[in-house]
């Protein structure tokens, strides 16, 4: 068996697709239990009571903090902010300095070459103080993000967006508040506790923060990319022993578990762990026309008129509401649907035990929209499991206020299509360019139609007995007095994906901000309860990522998954953090 | 019948539409011939040769004087160049006062009050030299405005928009030199010649300029109401006379005939005369749904999208191309033909004789559209005299570059109709509202809909046997050689509509600009041919008036025409300019 795990794991990985894989069946999964790392009573032996306590004496140091972060308008959309960013990256940089980091630098923005205006990144590690050897104590890696929305009180805030304001009933209003500076200046409060208490911090801590994510995350997966190489695996032959040379490794390479705090829970109140979420593959349909705009007095009803034709075009992608049934039964892109996943029992039982009220979401989540469903089930469903297709706007049209009067040129309609597991972005592009052309040449049009899928992403989901997930469940319990929900997201957030298909390491959800948080709206809060809770949760999950048994996933020497590897039954028992296949 | 029109006389002209009619049946329409003013002969006597060749030898003077206009860059969409507008009318003021005008003054913007950065109204009059008595001395009030479409060399340009470029091929290339600046300016041109050649100016000339018609002339209709007040007719029981008192009337009330150089020809040669404009109503279809915008991945699937029922909504306004036939013939909308005049046999005889190739019009004028209709007639109909109904785009929804994932919460479609005569907007608006609901009832929409008519306005025709065209016809054909095309279009000038309405006078379209001159496009050229036809021709319009018999119509002592007036068959012939109810 080592023979073979050497003979491949001197194969260069990028090559990994193209190995041989082991003739074995894969072994079943481990049960739950095999996970659990102690008891209840084990959490309790634990002193993190001092760590608690020392929070919240702290909460008005903490929201004077915020006050400072949020005063720096580092909005990503403005460019003329973009200096900014950088000054909020100083500062987050100079605390962790002042914190003794083992490592904080800038690095350039693989994008600046195109964009000068781009912010670096900045790279952050805390070594972890044990006397354990260098292959027992984990890295954790805690993404998060220092740019925010665009923000003016003109938009409709009571007060000054940029101003932390304390609201009497507990809310720290400002932008960024809640997303994301708050929660991914918490890991910067967690370790200020360890080091002010004389607490040992229990595992490697690396903070992965950008200045771009509210404006695409330009440059981000470049760098993730970049930084993922894996270590080289070298054969000792006289030992009959794999080691592995992180010398051109990535700075990624090493990290055992990918933490980010950047989503909302379901509720306003019960904390949840983030286990999915819905990939989106976005289309622009283009219809060109006359070489310039034209005037609709002057030349309608003497020419074809581009725009009238995109509208039939985009009418033609669902039925209207009057014939029922949910969101995706719509959808008329034939075979879209073939291969979502069907709905179990199981699952069913799931969306009853969810701190989620349907008719509470309808008056105080979607204030004045129309629910295409009344049930808390499918409600649910609709935004997490099933694929929807939803029209945006039109790109070459007359879009301001006033009446004008032109025959568009070229105009481009945008629309998104929410993936959800199984389904592929090539099959979705086939799929919906293949029924657009088909409806193009039922309308008559004149002009030319292109059909481009702009960027294509997968659903992503996670194991929750995967044992970042657990280690997160028991801090989350422990600082709530009750496990958390799990929950998917209809949204995408794609660094999730970009760590996740890089490195092949598990990427946990663990957001700190309620569901009414406001992340992209006027008056964007962060609840006060939640500054200490964020310190407390993050916190204890480090303690409790640092007391998992079994090897760490970033020195797994075999390579990642194949293909055929992922298409058989149980496979996914191998994943990183569980078992490795060059374990075996 | 004086005792009559006495009585009537003396009633408030505000209130003309209760008053009785007379009961006699109206007279028949005079003949072309009774409206002819002298021969061939008379014209050729006349002698403006001497103006022809001053125009002639002055062509580089005119455009180095354009230059100096081009180069104000008073564009009146560019709120912050509103001074530069202010500055451009400054600069004809100034030349109006050094030609020795009677008046050249400033009036403030009736809407300055909600908008300061509103330019003033620019009034400019030339007294008439001749000795004949006043009422027998006609006033021309000519209308241009000196403000210009946006342009940046980068939107596409060969040179520098506002530096007037002469090419080889005799094009003056530059914003505003055919729109309008060149011809609004040309009326200062013909009075200067008068002035260097001592020729007496034969009519009384006043000149309207105003700087925000690219803007939707924002407060000229308040103007053209206040000062059209006509003067109040007083009668003198000793003589039994009415006499007229101009003391409250207004700055418009003395108007024989309004004239208005802002179009431009059917053709790149031929000058043309136009009689008939469409009007248009414009609507906007507003879909309301939740209290604010919704991220589509978030939300995506739990609740109904205006955005997409809105999209259905535009999509049932017209059929698509498939179904063939006209323009026309694919609105949806019931009944919205029914009062658009039948096609006569004489009507389509005039098609024949217009200076209109198809094909070209198809490969130089709307360049890679696709035409309807592949005849001249056809084409025309379409452009002229039958309705359109076009889609200019969604208000509310995504509309910039890239691509963002918004649920839009209220989206406002925009389209637009246009009306050719004996449509009214009331009936199109309760059409149009009508056919909406019920296509909404039918998509079974779960939100708000709202249509309105944003503005609506009448299509705009005038007899081309009125003396004001006679008189412009006689002009063109002694500058030309050729008599001028008679033509309508497919666009909207609101200010025809506006003066007609006002003051009941006849309002004539004399364009000097060619087909192609661009006026709202890249590269707005005027042919340096056209600078002296311009003077020639307007020139010599004004001594054709000046020759016109019979009463002046701004001292015509009747009401204006009453909706009953105007039901009669034949009522047109009262119209003011041919003759007047208070001489029969």
């Amino acid at each position: 068996m080592q023979d073979r795990a050497v003979k491949e794991g001197f194969q260069p990985l990028k090559k990994a697709s193209t190995m041989p894989t082991s003739p074995r069946a894969p072994p079943a999964p481990p049960s739950v239990d095999e996970l659990r790392i102690g008891d209840l009573a084990d959490l309790r032996a634990q002193d993190l009571s001092k760590l608690y306590t020392f929070a919240e004496d702290r909460e008005e140091i903490y929201i004077s903090r915020l006050r400072e972060a949020v005063a720096i308008k580092g909005v990503s959309a403005w460019v003329e902010n973009r200096p900014k960013i950088v000054e909020m990256l100083e500062w987050a940089k100079a605390w962790a300095e002042r914190l003794g980091a083992a490592e904080a630098r800038f690095v350039e923005n693989p994008k600046k070459g195109e964009d000068a205006t781009l912010p670096p990144l900045l790279l952050i590690t805390f070594a972890a103080e044990t006397n354990l050897p260098h292959d027992k104590v984990r890295t954790v890696c805690a993404y998060g993000h220092l740019d925010v929305q665009p923000a003016k009180k003109d938009d409709g805030w009571d007060t000054e967006p940029f101003e932390l304001t304390e609201t009497k009933d507990g809310r720290l209003v400002g932008r960024g508040a809640s997303d994301d500076k708050g929660p991914a200046l918490s890991w910067l409060w967690v370790v200020e506790a360890h080091r002010k208490l004389n607490m040992k911090l229990p595992v490697r801590l690396k903070l992965l923060y950008e200045g771009m994510e509210e404006f695409g995350s330009e440059g981000l997966p470049e760098f993730v990319a970049r930084e993922a190489v894996p270590p080289q695996p070298r054969f000792n032959d006289a030992k009959r022993e794999i080691t592995l040379d992180f010398k051109n490794a990535g700075w990624l390479s090493d990290v055992d578990h990918f933490v980010i705090s950047d989503n909302q829970w379901l509720a306003k109140k019960t904390p949840c762990l983030t286990y999915g979420l819905r990939g989106v593959a976005y289309f622009e349909v283009i219809v060109s026309g006359p070489a310039q705009d034209l005037h609709s007095g002057v030349y309608g009803g003497s020419v074809h008129e581009p725009l009238n034709d995109l509208i039939h075009l985009l009418a033609s992608l669902r039925h209207a509401p009057a014939l029922g049934g949910m969101h995706h039964e719509r959808i008329r892109v034939p075979g879209l649907l073939d291969d979502v996943p069907p709905v179990t029992d199981e699952e069913r039982a799931k969306y009853a035990t969810l701190d989620f009220d349907v008719e509470q979401y309808n008056r105080e989540d979607v204030t004045g929209a129309q629910l295409e469903n009344a049930t808390n089930e499918k409600t649910l469903m609709a935004r997490w499991r099933f694929p929807t297709l939803s029209i945006h706007g039109i790109e070459g049209a007359f879009s301001d206020p006033g009446a004008k009067t032109v025959l568009p040129r070229r105009v481009s309609g945008k629309f998104s299509i929410r993936q959800v597991p199984n389904m592929t972005s090539a099959r979705t592009e086939a799929l919906v360019t293949s029924y657009l052309e088909s409806q193009w040449a039922a309308l008559g049009s004149k002009y030319a139609l292109e059909v481009k899928m702009v960027h294509g992403g997968p659903a992503w989901v996670s194991r929750t007995d995967h044992p970042n997930y657990v280690a997160a469940s028991r801090a989350v319990t422990k600082v709530f007095g009750k496990p958390p929900d799990l929950t998917r997201e209809g949204g995408s957030i794609p660094v999730a994906n970009w760590l996740a298909d890089a490195t092949g390491m598990n990427v946990l959800l663990l957001p700190t901000s309620a569901s009414n948080d406001g992340a992209h709206a006027q008056n964007e809060k962060w609840d006060k309860v939640n500054v200490t809770n964020a310190v407390k949760v993050l916190g204890t999950y480090l303690h409790e990522i640092s007391k998992l048994v079994g090897p760490r996933p970033a020195l797994c020497k075999c390579a990642p998954p194949t293909a055929e590897d992922l298409a058989k039954p149980g496979f996914f028992a191998f994943a990183k953090g569980f078992r490795c296949k060059c374990e075996l």
